[in-house]
């Protein structure tokens, strides 16, 4: 998919879904800011917390369109990333028909479909990055690599800005591996 | 009102709204996490984001309540906060009936109404704290002074931990400044 082939007027809804602490909100955070501040999209980002947050049931939803959302709720995901076997479970059915479903291939066990692209994400930010806190922009490589809704420079630059003062190294790292794991699960 | 008098199930609807840059989403977040992390409650925040961000159009819409909350969409606001004009043009019709209307006297000149708390929230950050930029901080004391939706102990400390570090005791401030103010306008 390229950026052309979004029709005009275009609006791209997605759902990171996880555990509390997998840092799915920030990167919603990120791929809204790199849509917005260096695509130059409207965006909006939805974060739902509970008491039981940290372990407990995450999501961080992404609307982009080229005009201002009304409706900032994800309607159908074009694109859903499944962190754990509960969001896989409760999220599986707001996947848009021919949508792209990333799954995490060490937090899933169950998958209720083949059409998914299964990715060791986690494992690449422990193994690869070093660090598995990581995971959350390794998240967001695969996904731009996969959907093209905002560009590389865009979510590079989203990444380098928004995460913590000293980690911008470690972050870019993971970022490039999850651009790298996105391209390997397109062949 | 008492934190006693929410029926239960509830649902309590805020939106801060203004203009890029006046810091609304980060004050959004903080009410969240202040509901979740330090009072127990379930909440979402949404954060809209246009090209023109600094300066244009920001909403950031928090959404609280004692269950997990399905739609996290603010369909009637128990509580605005309008810190621009269009602001206050735009989402004064969201207001419910009897809902808390907090205008910056200095930022906004026509008020379609006369029930509002008119509150000089980026005069007192300027003079009193010394710093515009923190109106989001006083706006959050306003607002949990005069509705209580989370505690006071509970802003303080999703303040305290979510602010820059090197900036917490001037967000303190401004925090408790916003407290007092709520504490006159309700007289």
């Amino acid at each position: 998919m390229t950026e052309q082939s979004f029709p005009l007027p275009w609006r791209y809804e997605v759902r990171l879904s996880g555990l509390g602490g997998q840092g799915l909100m920030l990167a919603g955070r990120l791929l809204a800011e790199a849509a917005v501040h260096y695509d130059g999209k409207y965006a909006t980002q939805t974060q739902s917390y509970g008491p039981e947050s940290r372990g407990g049931d995450s999501r961080s939803d992404v609307v982009i369109s080229d005009q201002p959302i009304d409706y900032p709720h994800v309607i159908k995901a074009d694109l859903i990333v499944a962190m754990s076997q509960m969001a896989m479970d409760r999220n599986f059915y707001t996947l848009k028909h021919n949508g792209i479903l990333i799954v995490d291939e060490d937090m899933v066990e169950h998958i209720p479909t083949t059409m998914a692209y299964i990715a060791p994400i986690t494992r690449l930010a422990q193994e690869t990055v070093g660090r598995a806190v990581v995971a959350n922009v390794v998240a967001l490589g695969v996904v731009v690599s996969l959907c093209e809704v905002v560009s590389r420079q865009a979510i590079t630059n989203a990444v380098l800005n928004g995460v913590p003062a000293g980690t911008e190294i470690l972050n870019r790292r993971a970022l490039e591996e999850g651009f790298r794991l996105g391209e390997q699960l397109r062949r």
